[in-house]
């Protein structure tokens, strides 16, 4: 592989090849799918917004102890990041009812879970990205107890630090896809993107939604309020 | 209420009050469903063989400490039992992938697990009984943390005692569905059934399917497999 050479393109990011092996381009772009890519589209300025509002919220979480693969933010869609072997496990974090845990439970979307639940999927495109249990990770080898129980706490972790931080900027954080990765010594550290793809962001007082849902359930005006969380966290327009 | 009168009838049973309002008749019916009840039918003797080997079962693991609800069997299709308060769970514990858990991981049907895996399904019809983990099971209060682990702790228990008994008869148990209720006491007891219904039994050399898959997936001979697993592990035709 040579520089610039793609290593990688999913459906919101392309990483590529540096001079350094142990370090790669994080390339955010503008096409944004759902429901398992069955719906695609773009969202105008979701590239810069993503990497720009990622670059801040992995330095916030840096300051305050938890590792992650950011390494410096390039340009306005563009981030170095270090390379990890990725765990192929979504973790979920959620502190409000919505989506398919409303579905799963029977509660109603916006009931306050009286603890952040957390719940596990195997990140595998052709099944779905189904729910798992610790049983299923451990049957299928996809990390080892002590680099799950990692990830659960900084998860943990994570998630008290984002919510609490968004809240007084007025962002409820309703629930949050995270990944992690190992690098080159072994050590477990976030990786991919915080953002209104990954995230839940509600207005703390309206409870307007202002995340990918805008787009998943044809709300309009989503590059508005993609926009809006983008400076009502950084502070800049 | 009087005695005779119906409880609850659920898919395969009836519950029916007796004259001790801590004993409750249950009769097996004939009634097969599968697939949340969308398919129906009827397997004749049915409710005879799983009456009868569910009291083989019940009695097999009560001789073994494992704690039941079951008290008598008062005739061919009907037990007594002790009066529990149900947990609205499923316990599913699995030594080879099958069903849901091959389409969930992507394993071959057939594939034998290094350890039995448990799942919890949440026992609720109008959603299709969706897994679920023990955050969701704590969040939505469905049993304490005590509770959970007495009943993990049994299950696991159950899988192993049946696993290496029903061997030594030429059948592999597959996967098997639990459910558990507490006592007035509040003892976790295992209550439902244990049969073709609610395990997946397979022919220990041939794999040849015993149970209930055979009135899934319309494989023919239901009735002859039932009674074959009947007569296998009670030495009964």
């Amino acid at each position: 592989m040579s520089v610039g050479d793609k290593i990688y393109e999913g459906k919101a990011k392309i990483l590529r090849e540096t001079e350094d092996p142990l370090v790669v381009i994080q390339d955010f772009k503008d096409d944004a799918t759902a429901f398992n890519a069955l719906k695609k589209g773009t969202i105008r300025g979701k590239g810069k917004i993503n990497c720009t509002l990622s670059t801040y919220f992995f330095s916030y979480l840096s300051r305050h102890g938890i590792p992650t693969h950011f390494l410096s933010q390039e340009s306005e869609h563009v981030m170095k990041i270090k390379r990890l072997q990725m765990i192929p496990l979504e973790v979920v974090m959620r502190n409000i009812v919505a989506g398919s845990l409303a579905k799963r439970t029977g509660l109603p979307e916006g009931q306050p879970l009286p603890k952040p639940v957390l719940e596990w999927y195997y990140k595998r495109d052709d099944l779905g990205d189904p729910i798992v249990n610790r049983d299923h990770i451990r049957m299928m080898g996809l990390a080892s107890d002590n680099v799950l129980r990692s990830v659960e706490s900084l998860a943990r972790r994570i998630n008290d630090l984002l919510a609490a931080h968004l809240l007084e900027k007025g962002i409820l954080l309703v629930d949050m896809k995270l990944e992690f990765g190992t690098d080159s010594k072994g050590v477990v550290l976030l990786g991919d993107e915080i953002s209104g793809d990954t995230c839940r962001f509600w207005d703390s007082t309206t409870k307007e939604k202002m995340d990918k849902d805008r787009f998943r359930q044809d709300l309009g005006q989503v590059e508005e309020f993609y926009q809006e969380v983008f400076r009502r966290v950084t502070g800049h327009d």
